[in-house]
């Protein structure tokens, strides 16, 4: 990532997040690492599959497979290594019942194009703002040595991945409707997360 | 891939392709280089979905997402790849009209389990099977050295991808069940190559 990029990003960074995470979720997700394990393989199986429909929906615009499919391999290795991780302990990929976080996000996306376009890159944006988030304090405060390897390894990609939607979004948007939208879901995101969802999950 | 599974997959080869690709299918490929580049970048990133989906369907399903999401990591190496010579020579990504191939094996595919998985890995192995076989003869006729070198390494991924789908079908089904849906699935695929579709595809 180029100084500018970075420093955009940042900046950027600033207005994505609204609540920070609260303690009580860090230790409903420490004291369950198996469950936070298999939600976050799904994250990752879902943040490629949206990647992926984002490039068989706009499969002719300029720039854009360009950087969602190396986007997508990645997220699918780190699928990869969660699931390895699981199966190490010997734990199996299985259903996990998804808190309303996504379908909240999802409802939230303008029907209508150009706006469906820029919402879609904002909302991946999100997910992608609060993985790295929270997958920072499970890199601190997890009391298991591998698994804050794995989330010190992984965050790292997520912080460029939101800055990957931030920048398809900025080349395409005006820069002043592009801060209204992303502060009107940024709030969607924050209250979608106040009143926790009871089981431990990655964005619960 | 260990001896016996290559010669697993030798043996089942024979029976993949009942009809051969014609002459006429290889002169209209190789006099429409780009737009059979064009197809064929569609083609990887359709096969990516394919496995992505598989993976969504069968989200519990012992040992799939183990092999899919590594294949559907290729297949997105290959889509960006073939992307990189289509920018190189200064065409962009753009919609093309499908053959009707695709449609016509999906529609052959039972509706009801556990028959939709064994056709489904059955038909994703079939397209792989001709996609080798279509790329060894570009391999070998295109008259474009940057093509025939793409083609010669592509193609050896696509042997393995085929593999592994007779590999998930055949440690699932009863042999004789899965040699009789092949069979079937097979005559498919080749009758809907019987009449050629005007424009020049890799499944055309």
């Amino acid at each position: 990532m180029d100084k500018s990029h970075s420093k955009m990003v940042e900046h950027s960074k600033i207005r994505w997040l609204i609540n920070k995470t609260t303690e009580d979720w860090v230790n409903l997700a420490i004291s369950n690492p198996i469950e936070i394990l298999l939600d976050h393989a799904h994250c990752e199986r879902k943040a490629a599959g949206v990647a992926l429909q984002l490039m068989f929906r706009y499969v002719s615009e300029p720039g854009l497979s360009e950087v969602l499919s190396p986007l997508a391999r990645e997220e699918l290795e780190h699928f990869e290594r969660v699931l390895a991780i699981l199966n190490s302990r010997g734990k199996k990929l299985q259903k996990l019942a998804s808190p309303p976080y996504g379908a909240i996000l999802a409802k939230n996306i303008c029907k209508e194009e150009p706006m469906r376009m820029l919402d879609s890159f904002l909302v991946a944006g999100l997910i992608e703002a609060r993985s790295h988030e929270r997958m920072k304090l499970l890199s601190i405060h997890s009391p298991d040595l591998e698994l804050r390897n794995l989330y010190a390894d992984l965050l790292k990609s997520e912080a460029r991945h939101f800055g990957i939607y931030w920048k398809l979004a900025d080349e395409r948007f005006d820069r002043n409707i592009l801060t209204s939208r992303l502060d009107a879901l940024a709030r969607v995101e924050s209250d979608a997360l106040v009143e926790m969802h009871q089981a431990p999950r990655m964005h619960s």
